[in-house]
């Protein structure tokens, strides 16, 4: 790959980052442009531009892309009911496509030739930032500096960053103990302190939800309002994708819900261990399940729980920008055009259970289901025939298993 | 259907099944052998078999097939982590095989040509039973006389029990507020009571779970060890699947585990709602999956995750009995072989969480994901051609939209 | 079900339509409209038209629906590139929804409250009928005289017609030595003289193909155009859909195209054995893989091959109208944007072979694949990291084999 | 990569694998053992020995494994039906596993660190040679020449074979017209002058086919006789597997079966076109399909067709020796053991149609799809029952669309 000439960093305002910015002005000889997101990480990004322009950042973008991460990420993804190996709500995987989006937008507004992340050679980050990136623009190259230069060990990353006068938080001289990525649907910690699947979490790894054993000793109810498989409302208040989220979040995070505790298979091979909170989103999920118990027929439901994993597969390897994920949402979004209506929620030391439902749209038939008298909506009859089809091909196999002597 | 000679009904020696003896005997002048089995519903067996013998049965039989259930049936489903519509662990689906095939091994054995069953023309349970029934012996005949008779009101059933001497608990006179089945999986509550999907259920629904609010206010830690898939042990203890089982479900049980409220897509049409607690199963289904994490490989496991829906559908509609799901089951347990260790969870309040697993044969190298020197167990490198060799199909679709100006 | 007043009946004309028509008339003393369709069977309509009127139908439809056939019917399922049972080009499933659809707007219109078709109770067509119109019209009734009447032999027929003054055409008095159904599509022959599947059809069987044998001795080419996954031009002369079938059918026909003798498994749950004859519909088939191997993605190809024998199935089982469905179609329809270009095909004595295809839309790279030097557009260095990272978790397969000693 | 000590090379003693030889004894000062295996490609062997030996190599094997190859790898592919993408027959993919496992198996006998194949870096071949290698040595090296060395031209590589004594045979001092890969299921044709997808293939290209034009006038028939699942006598003559597979070579080749012009999607992310010749396998695919029409279960068939392109997609990426490889196997094979029984073929001028199967093992019933009476086999009211449940969905879908005015 030739020396790119100008880069657009995904850049955090932390250490890592920062010493990435400079040290592709000092390898490459080249203009770096920051972006900085607000995905709803939590953290502040006005220090992130200031320390970019300090340090010469040709150009400083920082953008609040909260809105647009839950409307077109993590909305369509839950119209999916989407978990990666049963159990993984995708937190880390959804928000990577929409950051590499917009650094390949930057970089086409800004004439650069590349983009450059922070994510290591031994993680599904850098497959997704990439993927993603090359999806939306063939000839844009990428910089992958932890795959690519010696600052191997914390402390040629130290002796880098003071060669260079990067300021130095006082607690990021020492290994992390772990290492996070957050955003408005999740929080998640691994490495180092966690590598042991065998050993508990401590109490200290988890940011955003407090202990069940914590959480107050009294079931909170939530209401949640659905239009067209999306979430828009909570107990009758219509939210923004993104303050419904974060609200969901509180509830969550205060009754401690969605801790998740994994070992998962990478894309890249290996298998690693996570410690994932996704307060609001295990919240969503039972939810949209609950609103879809009503409102989809079973052909659609089991189609879409059939298709479910081989969509969170896509999602978690980085294929969002890919035509088979796109072809799934499509047949994913056909289905939700009558998630409308009203779920109902006991959220209570750890758990969200649904405890009702109710729709305009709903395709539950007391009339049909009931064990009172049906006025014949049903007739009891039909069930002899259509056990007798459904029976005839086993029929014709128990005979020839008769016949031949063997099953 | 000529009028059958000699009939097996499966027979709990309540007042409806009951009810059902008398009549076959009046309707067809027939000879009727009894079968009642213990499930693990928890009730005793033995008045049963007094009652039938005192109503004429031509022959009794009263057997505890718990561990076969367990041994044959729940275990080999658990290995697909079965659910169905996402939730539910088919506890009340999973038994009902088990006792066609008692009924059509006591008929061949009996001379009988006919077994019959107390299930009604609107569920899935009579499909169940007859499925597996023809699956078996594509001779038998099947008798479902809720189907049949005009006993289609509880006063016209009392009248029936009243006038042929049968006799009725006190309780039984009135309605039952809602249906209730059991064995040692679950418990399912519905109908009546409970037919408005809106309506939280009430406390009384539970049978065996306490309520979450009322588990111990400490969580309760348990180490579930596997063999080659199957549940072998609790903390330690090597224990037989129902004795093991039963296990589970006092650990589950006290700890407020495993209820649902579930509004599902019947085989024969119409949605109905079920309020289903299964706590033992519940706990079993996370350390399968905790186990599955470390000694299931990536493409074992995903490929396993995308033929669940299917196998737990046809779990659910009665297709036990049908080459379709023994090849499915040919190829869950080939990937079973090596699903052997330990798993530790904590038990709280309604949640039942892994909080670390252990194997002998564990695919987890901490050599390779360690954020840490791996003494050369992975090249960053690598990742490079991995990402370019999966991004290049991407790249061609990329050129062409720009090519095309049209995505 | 109570009598109807007013059916509208799916009426060819022939005799056993006729004497449907008339049992409706007798045994309901209903009110009864003819519906005539041109799916392009090869038949005269006026015929019929006469024979409903003189035999008193209330109204009579005669309409030319080819058009609509194959716009809205086989070209969508040919999107998908549907076979049934790996052979079967579904042509006779296609045609039952849009009969029944017009028969249940016909019956909207006219006020009536019931459809009647000709189909029997042991096939697939009956089903086809009756679950597209109750998908379109959940109240109306459907009669279905073959499950009926008491008129279960030739006799019984002839003698209902000879009482009833429906006029028998001279070959019609006998049994017809075999079935068939015919439209644009196909022409289908079954039962009678085709039962035994050992034994092969007879030379007469055949009706719109000559036997490859009979066919020309030169290869005849044709090019054949697609927009956007539908066939839009033969030879460069653009044809409406109809017209391009039936232009594909003059081709395919004449050298000896789209013959199949075939086993199946129908919904009912019997096997059953039919000779096909698909002309154009096999020739269209290959095309449109033809066409797709260029302009499609391997993640969108491969995606639909997975999900296509499910589509196939729900056409074969008659849930063309089903949410499923839709949903399929929804992501088969996203895949064929780019679906655009020009197949060349080499027609001879029974086959249909690309030889060539070509797109301004095509993914298919010289630039890439080609053994020459290609100038940078690919490093074989990258397969070494695709290869490293895929084979990753095969490693540690193989290192815990060898580790526990057993595989 | 340390440099090997000893290498094992899948040599196959034409001009490319001697150089590699020869450079491999260069390049890293290494021992080299040679294996030449006889899969059928209809080469001689013995001229590769001798050449081996001439150029020093350490150790010389030469194996004839075509019954293996038949017998443990192309049938329980064709159990499966496999064709990627709808059409290629795996021919070459299906080949590779099994060279690489007597590579490993030798490299293990003869303790060398390191297996060396001819496959360059742009293909499939080198991804399924090392797959298969390292998931059955997770130690073993590989070394790919082609992606290493610098012989990148012809003239480079016909000059070292000078500089080192290679002989050169008269016709390879020039570049082929296109590559070609031979055994006994195929042979394929790909590059150079074929590159071009929209120009038809030369007469020249095929090498096992005679043209359709040029095959007999007059059909050939033959019988083929299976055995739980297996294709095991060919018109009443019982036939070692790999004898079997060659018969049905003759006769699929004299008629000009099996010719395929594809472009395909390679999983290194390109698209290729091949030229295609399996005259056997097209002939046993037909026959396979043949048996199973009668001898499945339609439960079965279609979970087969369903499973089927994954299959086949994990054997041509080269995921022969993958876990989840052998669960598909395990759920195919469950499925063949009634498939025992004969089918009978027409062979003529490219095309291999079934024309009749007859078995043992049937489950087609005359009695109940006659036409006929079926003597009380089918009750045709059942079928009222079985189409009222399954429309039951439906109709509350379409009453919901009435409700809300919307579909």
């Amino acid at each position: 790959m030739p020396k790119p000439k100008k880069v657009v960093l995904a850049y955090s305002g932390g250490l890592d980052t920062s010493i990435i910015l400079r040290w592709l002005q000092e390898e490459y000889g080249c203009e770096v442009v920051t972006f900085t997101a607000d995905l709803g990480q939590g953290e502040e990004l006005e220090p992130a531009r200031r320390k970019a322009e300090a340090m010469g950042a040709k150009a400083v973008y920082v953008e609040d892309l909260r809105e647009e991460f839950v409307c077109d990420f993590v909305f369509p993804m839950f119209r999916a009911n989407a978990v990666y190996e049963g159990l993984y709500l995708l937190g880390t995987s959804i928000a990577r496509p929409l950051i590499s989006k917009r650094l390949v937008e930057i970089a086409a507004a800004e004439g650069a030739d590349a983009i450059a992340h922070g994510a290591t050679g031994k993680g599904n980050d850098q497959v997704r930032f990439e993927l993603a990136a090359y999806a939306l623009d063939p000839d844009i190259k990428v910089v992958a500096p932890w795959r690519e230069w010696d600052l191997t060990s914390r402390t040629r990353l130290i002796d880098f960053a003071e060669k260079h006068q990067i300021p130095i938080a006082k607690d990021k001289r020492g290994e992390a103990p772990f290492s996070v990525d957050a955003n408005l649907l999740h929080t998640s910690s691994e490495g180092k302190a966690l590598e042991d699947p065998a050993r508990e979490a401590e109490a200290h790894v988890f940011q955003r939800t407090v202990a069940p054993e914590d959480a107050p000793d009294r079931p909170e109810y939530v209401e949640i309002g659905f239009e067209r498989g999306d979430a828009a409302s909570v107990d009758g208040e219509a939210l923004s994708p993104a303050a419904l989220l974060a609200r969901l979040n509180e509830l969550g995070g205060r009754n401690g819900i969605g801790r998740l505790d994994l070992v998962e298979g990478r894309f890249v091979g290996m298998k690693s261990r996570g410690i994932y909170e996704t307060p609001g989103g295990t919240v969503l999920l039972a939810a949209h399940r609950g609103i879809e118990q009503i409102t989809l027929d079973r052909g659609e439901a089991h189609l879409k729980d059939e298709l479910m994993p081989r969509y969170a597969e896509l999602i978690y390897n980085g294929f969002w920008f890919s035509p088979e994920r796109e072809m799934l949402q499509a047949a994913i979004d056909r289905s939700q055009r009558h998630v409308t209506g009203t779920v109902r929620l006991k959220l209570y030391k750890g758990s969200a259970d649904v405890v009702g439902r109710w729709s305009d749209a709903s395709l539950y038939s007391e009339a049909h289901v009931t064990f009172e008298d049906d006025a014949g909506a049903y007739d009891q009859k039909d069930a002899q025939g259509f056990i007798q089809l459904n029976a005839l091909r086993l029929k014709l196999l128990a005979a020839r298993a008769r016949r031949l002597g063997s099953n």
